[in-house]
């Protein structure tokens, strides 16, 4: 308490306490991406022999052409969506943007590993290819949700020590569902939207600050803060398409993803301007919801887009999840801030918790639903992929372990932060007294301009204006 | 008059109408695809199964693979290309790209059954696939382009209306264009942009406001709000090449249509610049050309890039469209405000009406021009689909029927622009008064900043600075 | 001296010039067009008679589908990526995002000339599809890197003159490299980084402004162009697995260059963050390097990014790239204007230069240690195109020829830019007096906002405030 209300007394000091996290931890990438990562077939210069014995007769065969342009459009939802999205902070702009490049980049490189082990390991190799970039900014994803829980309001280093225990148990959750339940979860409801939030959630009620207050005029936005937002909103909003149809099997399916999420979406937006509008006396839009629940139809449909969902089913699930999420920020944020102690910066609650379980009960009915019929013979075996030992699961069955997936990663959600979030509560990381939260000038150097002297800080260095 | 000279007197309370609207059509919406909306064979799980009937030998082989990148850089087109374009105004950055965002993702529902019923309907049923979506993009395009004349002076409420009017009328349009006049229109110069244009340009007109001098002083921009709307032309002009390609034939079609695209562009930019200087007596370049006249390049080669319009054919027309869209810009806009009294707020008669009627002029003597030396017997058939009923039609009769696409458009767009003008004049819309039009405050939650007390509104629930 | 020291002597008046210029250029560009340039086979309509000729059974094997993702990635890095980086300056935004726009729509014009002739002229045409445009684009990034060098110091007809002679020996070197010296350089270390960046330091050399402190208060950035500058980082950081990949043979090397060049730039992120700090007294993170130094890593595997460099090479030459640009900006950027007269705005030389040459370095080494082993006895030979006359050659011979390839690149850009520097610096072209450097208002209508007070331009039609 004393310590929180004199922000003087909290050390930001990060001059070598972040380059050796940085660098030491790079080094280890070397020496393990060394030990164990070479390029797939596909990616092999080898391939030129191979492609006879893989039975392809054409270049455009390699997954390279299937994949990359998704790859792509991931890639900037990544980066700019994620890391834009959470520029709405009037003065934490810097750290929105950069510290989500940070955390991403070490990110993919440990994910690459960790994904690697449990599903392309070969002959004591990690072999990778399209794919597995895909799936290490897929594990990544998790990680820029969890930082929008406690966006502002941590150190640089605690978001490394959290991405690298998040991706660990992002991997061993991820390979609990896709491998032991068999799962199906292509554009990550579960696995990455309900693990990462509530994931989020618990270590940000781990490191409840009871001052925060001190720093709520720091808390909003100004009007340009809230375009570049928009920029992040609609990279993720028309790029969702790919995220759910990434990694979903060649041909139908990834066209049926891509069809799926695009209504879903499109649903979405109409029925969060709706409650935007109702929720607020004055009836006026409200930019958070614009900016954050026209995205929860992305999330809501992340297991079953690939599935025979239809269109209209994908326009109700849309629907559904824009007032959802539009309501959460509304009444349930505020309730989990003043009651639950969870304070949830960009409402991932809203945005990923709660649209993520949607989207995983709609993966387990949808997949409880499915039959020959609908899907044809063939189609039916490929779409859930039962062959080998699942050769006689029935589709009630498979909606049966899908409903236990959300279960798992709950589990492993809470769990998981829960201990991270103890970890990174330990005093050593450089964390910013509460009344510097959402503060830019703690970790960046921020150029001086007209509107330094209405934002500036409370820290030894820079006295505040006389 | 009276009620215009005394803003408070109008009604732009949205709580209950704006909700009522979004939730009724999104109800329509769901039963509509409910009954008629399914999957293209492309896109369901039977194409596993069908695709040896369809001989596709190979998944790469599904128009998914073809088209899924060209769709997604149109998607970019449409929401970050015209929502940031428009946010050049100071004060109605929130506006420009949240109606957008809304009126778009409520048009590509309505443009997927319109367009559906015309053009894939089967069985009862509509099937759609990747180049439905396109489709239903593009359709929106129109849209956008129309609401660039009247943005800043209308109620999201109107934008709904118009959309679901509009959309229409362009499905009406187009089916006339592609069925009945078999006329070639890959890119649009006739249906997008001279149907949207003079369509938004009709609306417009109808809707003329006498007192708008009176908020003059937000009609302009900001330093920053001129680098957003930067954003916003440079992915309309750097994907355009993927918005002339996308729905063109497989293979040498799409190919020559993004050359022709790429090459009209460049030139484009430089006519742009050197009228843009020519016409200011400082000399000085004028952010309003450069944000909008370079793309007067991509309009003009919409109907001729997929034709063997030749690279340096490209560049001509090109050149040409900015010479023209720029003097627009300093000439005819003011001569339209003043004496037709068309207020054409993003100045769309320079950058979609004038260079689509170029387009669709130079897409006929293309046709009419085009001769089996040129295009190779089998190319010639392929690229005008002559065959079935229009086995005999000759390249200087196709070229008629181009023009006479031209008139049919132009008739639709302004006969369904006075009727849809007039709609949207009865009021009940909640338009803002002529003094508050350009102002987010009317319709958003804005938040205070520095600049606020600059751009005060006037309006009862918040009094001007005394 | 004089005429430098009182800004009034230099006439910065555009009217006649600069539209003289551009339209006479862009005339020479349809004459030139006209008389060499048509579509290559992939994007005729003869194609639909010349594919069985070709042996190719799939409209999908045509090379639009191959590259088209690729190239619209590269488009984005030139005109966004690019334009936005370099609008980090507070009052240079519309000169960043516009002269870049100008320079690279006529660069790519005379780029595919000037590359045609050298590559792809058939029986006096020069064929041309999506490679060619993408090759233009990369010939014209290399000119952007230039006009990084001597941002807010010149007139946009000094860079038009720039980039006509620049294109032109790019294409000369390039034609040295890839022809006669046989070397591999796919993702342009030596062609597009080494001697782009080099000729531009030279550029700015003969151009040195003694008096340029005068303009030091518009040399740094603003919050906000911070921001917009992240825009162009990230969407360089994002799509240089494509810039590397885009013009790699068909399969494996288009796929492992993407991969190496991931890795290669999740590495430079680390290590740039670390010296970022580490090199700072206060220990904060500096904007500058994160912008620029986080892409080093995307150039240093510019020739070896398609070579079988491995996954952990490449995080190693990521690392140390991130490391040398880093420290280049503490160090080596003021050691360079203060000592050597080189006033490099955008600190090129940490960014293109340095590691160009460490990308130079690293494509000799990695492809002097290629062996049948590694690359498979049929990948060998195709991954070097040992075929021909070039069927003896061994890998180390190749590195030696690879290490001439960065000598030659460097002595062109001295060459080079010391001519065309000679040239600029002639008293016809319209720059701007020093104490109006880095200010839009020479060349723009700048709209007048809050703080436009603050940053008054000195000059006739603009008196200083009162």
């Amino acid at each position: 308490g004393q310590a929180e209300q004199h922000g003087m007394a909290k050390n930001t000091y990060m001059r070598w306490r972040l380059p050796l996290v940085c660098l030491l931890w790079e080094v280890a990438m070397i020496v393990l991406f060394g030990v164990f990562v070479r390029f797939g077939a596909e990616a092999d210069a080898h391939w030129e022999e191979e492609k006879r014995g893989m039975n392809l007769t054409s270049d455009i065969e390699n997954d390279f052409y299937f994949r990359y342009p998704s790859f792509q459009d991931v890639h900037v939802m990544i980066f700019v969506g994620f890391g834009f999205l959470m520029t709405f902070l009037k003065r934490y702009g810097f750290g929105a943007v950069g510290f989500n490049f940070l955390l991403a980049a070490f990110g993919i490189q440990w994910a690459l590993l960790m994904q690697g082990w449990f599903h392309s390991f070969k002959d004591g190799k990690i072999l990778i290819g399209v794919e597995n970039l895909i799936n290490a900014d897929f594990c990544v994803g998790s990680v820029c949700i969890a930082f929008g829980a406690i966006l502002g309001k941590t150190s640089p280093i605690q978001l490394l020590v959290m991405t690298l225990f998040q991706v660990t148990l992002f991997s061993v959750n991820e390979y609990i569902l896709l491998n032991l339940l068999h799962v199906k979860d292509a554009g990550g409801s579960m696995t990455i939207h309900t693990f990462g939030a509530y994931f989020g959630l618990t270590v940000t009620r781990v490191l409840y600050r009871p001052n925060l207050e001190q720093s709520k005029d720091k808390q909003g936005s100004v009007y340009h803060s809230d375009l570049f937002a928009m920029i992040g909103t609609l990279y993720l909003w028309m790029y969702w398409p790919s995220f759910n149809s990434a990694i979903s099997d060649h041909g139908d399916a990834q066209h049926r993803s891509a069809i799926n999420t695009y209504c879903s979406l499109a649903a979405c937006v109409l029925t969060t301007m709706a409650f935007s509008s109702m929720l607020q006396k004055k009836g006026k839009l409200d930019m958070v919801h614009i900016q954050n629940a026209t995205l929860a139809g992305g999330v809501a449909v992340g297991t079953s887009a690939e599935m025979m969902l239809t269109p209209y089913g994908s326009l109700i699930v849309g629907s559904i999840s824009g007032i959802v999420s539009t309501v959460g920020y509304v009444y349930f944020t505020p309730f989990l801030e003043s009651r639950l102690h969870i304070q949830d910066t960009c409402g991932i609650h809203n945005l990923h918790a709660m649209p993520g379980l949607i989207g995983g009960i709609v993966g387990a009915i949808t997949a409880a639903a499915a039959t020959e019929d609908v899907y044809g013979k063939e189609g039916f075996i490929k779409a859930f992929d039962f062959t080998g030992v699942y050769q006689t699961r029935t589709p009630s069955i498979q909606g049966g372990f899908q409903a236990a997936g959300i279960v798992v990663s709950l589990l492993m959600a809470f769990a998981g932060g829960a201990i991270v979030g103890g970890i990174l509560k330990l005093p050593i990381w450089g964390d910013a007294a509460a009344e510097n939260c959402f503060e830019d000038g703690v970790y960046w150097e921020v150029p001086e301009d007209e509107e330094s002297d209405a934002y500036h800080m409370h820290n030894p260095d820079k006295p505040a204006s006389p």
